[in-house]
């Protein structure tokens, strides 16, 4: 079964807009054992919207489309459907019902020109809108098929999770399930993360063709992800293969492991916080408030996260932290930080970060000399060195990760 | 002229990376008066980057192709194009000395694969590269071309500008100059921003062909773009028209606007700092240190920002900044917590925020009721009510734009 991902809109064409659905369901389309060779972007413009689905169908099986769902004039994802079927558009109650349902829910008056919603390619199902107004479609052509799903991001993922992948293995003849489940890592590089998996490659190569499969996919700030992809006879034994593949990872990975699927590093921190019931408090330096900006997007943070100190004049770092008079960047000052905003805030927990985010050098160390540090209760207050390189974003960026994550080591070496 | 955009790369078709460059080549054609009606993305693939390009060039007069350039076996845009031109590949004496200059600048050993990447298409022109190790191509395809770039987003982006629209504009026949302005706004929606200029529309309109044209850019929390372009018959009148319609639009617009091409607000909030030698101290609640991470990130804010506190939990607006017993989602908490923040940092500048972020609701204010107050020398401190809406993420990003922009309205009001 191969795929073709076609996004419209002028908008696209013009780089007004930059396209995140063509990566999204390419991945998915991937993590689903469906073939994609091409993904082609096209304007607002019936004869090149047409002639994009013909070539499409000419080369593979299926049409993935975003856009020109909408109600306006240059909407014509359903005209240039219906010319390629070879069929009429047709107003279709179900589609017209679904429009004046979501408008009468918002309490919001329609307009006539929202029934070209409700005008689709005769033959064509309908995918209700779960999130949005625009109802998706699934246009038969011949023994082909065109998926066609709004432009907006979520309301297009949660339609092509719905129905758009069920529907295209279900015509591939597929019935397995298809299953993955993300590990996120921290601490090392993709390819010593690589050679450290290596006798797992090993096995799953001799192990047939019910083994996971087995991807990396590095991702700055949130850092690298292996992903494991069953396909099994059913859900529970495609569940149990990744669950018994993510045992022989955590093994070989250990802590580098620090959680599955969308469990971000700033989620395992609360956890492990919350599960010791402790209280973090931070005084950041050259990382100038990207942790604490990161904790507090968590929902529920206020029940382990105090707050902290954005000590960016070497003055606050001296003032409120203790840090004596003298160079700022080294363990020691970050140590002091650590300790002095646990007592500054009464916390439990402190982490602490100095550095040089650059362009300039300061106080004689080099950008990207940074040291983080963690105090914890009945502990020595330890620092580590991070050693960073790269633009000032990017040693704030990647200091961060690299404070949080030693922290959570930290946390995790601790008894409860 | 009508030039394609092509993205090789298998990597792509996976979804494992997302294709930033294809937007940003085609908001720069645009800019540059060229058409682009289609964008295609293919893997590493000979035949079809090969069938690729002959539909390409069947419909456009130019092709841009990103990526596939480097010295491993799966980078065989050179190959392609060699097939599409119908001229072989030949070693060329000065890629192999740019890719041997660049090893040796680095200290490193040059392996004999990196020598592929002297291998061009007979006929080829040359880019040399000035960020990375890859050269790129100019390869005549009889009366067409095909430019063949790194896929790596800083240096496309910066061959792209030095060389390749350049070179298009010149095979266009057009000699004009284009140039364009990017002025920065916060304020206002787009639809009521379009409302404000409709004079300038209205009278660019019959301006005549050398009038700049106006565009509109949703940003998100880098505001709302409005992006100049005018074409001329020299960089001079270009200039002064770009000049002229900034004025006009200023007049039209007043405060709204914040800056110009790559300014951000916190550059902008920097500089009216510096200029009365004021500096400022945060006091961040639901925006949680995100305020702060933009301020940080502009390389030498230590002049003027001295640091804050990140007062998430309530105890610390109490114990810390002031604020009396009971509910800190107020006008008069974030006043409190500005001068507060004042008094405990030295400095003579300050910024609150207190609000509700969500998901659930907080002294029994609703998500996206928040506040940000600014405290100024000489001048009583004065909160503004924000109302904001969407998701918790959406809230704290939209609160700290709006946070600043409502310092940078006070800052200018203030007498030097």
């Amino acid at each position: 079964m191969r795929a073709e991902i076609v996004a419209v809109g002028t908008e696209l064409l013009l780089g007004q807009n930059l396209d995140t659905n063509t990566a999204h369901i390419a991945e998915r389309l991937a993590a689903n054992g469906i073939d994609c060779t091409h993904q082609v972007c096209v304007g607002d413009n019936l004869a090149r919207i047409a002639d994009t689905f013909r070539l499409a169908l000419a080369r593979s099986d299926a049409v993935i489309c975003t856009g020109g769902l909408g109600p306006t004039q240059d909407d014509i994802t359903r005209e240039a459907m219906a010319e390629v079927a070879g069929v009429p558009l047709e107003r279709n109650p179900e589609a017209v019902a679904l429009v004046e349902a979501v408008f009468a829910a918002r309490g919001r008056h329609m307009s006539p020109s929202n029934l070209r919603q409700g005008d689709v390619p005769k033959g064509a199902t309908i995918i209700p809108p779960r999130l949005g107004t625009a109802p998706g479609l699934i246009v038969p052509v011949g023994e082909q098929v065109i998926y066609a799903m709004p432009g907006v991001p979520e309301e297009m993922a949660e339609m092509l999770e719905r129905v758009v992948l069920s529907d295209l293995r279900r015509r591939s003849g597929d019935h397995a399930v298809i299953a993955s489940r993300v590990i996120r890592t921290w601490g090392l590089g993709e390819s010593a993360l690589a050679e450290l998996v290596t006798p797992r490659f090993d096995a799953l190569e001799h192990a047939g063709p019910s083994a996971p499969t087995i991807a990396f996919l590095a991702s700055g700030m949130e850092g690298i992800k292996i992903r494991l992809t069953v396909k099994a006879g059913d859900a529970a034994t495609a569940l149990a293969a990744l669950d018994a593949e993510e045992a022989q990872l955590r093994t070989l990975l250990g802590p580098l492991v620090f959680g599955t699927d969308e469990e971000t590093m700033e989620q395992a921190i609360g956890k492990l916080l919350l599960g010791r019931s402790l209280h973090l408090a931070l005084a950041e330096s050259f990382t100038g408030g990207l942790i604490a900006a990161r904790l507090v997007g968590v929902a529920g943070a206020s029940q382990y996260f105090c707050g902290g100190i954005v000590a960016y004049d070497s003055a606050i770092k001296h003032r409120l932290l203790g840090v004596p008079a003298g160079p700022v960047v080294s363990a020691e000052a970050a140590i002091t930080m650590a300790d002095g905003i646990c007592s500054l805030l009464g916390a439990e927990v402190g982490l602490a970060t100095t550095g040089v985010a650059g362009p300039d050098p300061q106080d004689g160390e080099v950008p990207g000399t940074c040291f983080a540090a963690i105090a914890l209760p009945d502990r020595p207050t330890e620092a580590v060195a991070l050693r960073l390189s790269g633009t000032r974003q990017r040693i704030r960026e990647i200091g961060t990760i690299s404070a949080l994550d030693a922290l959570r080591r930290r946390l995790l070496d601790a008894t409860p």
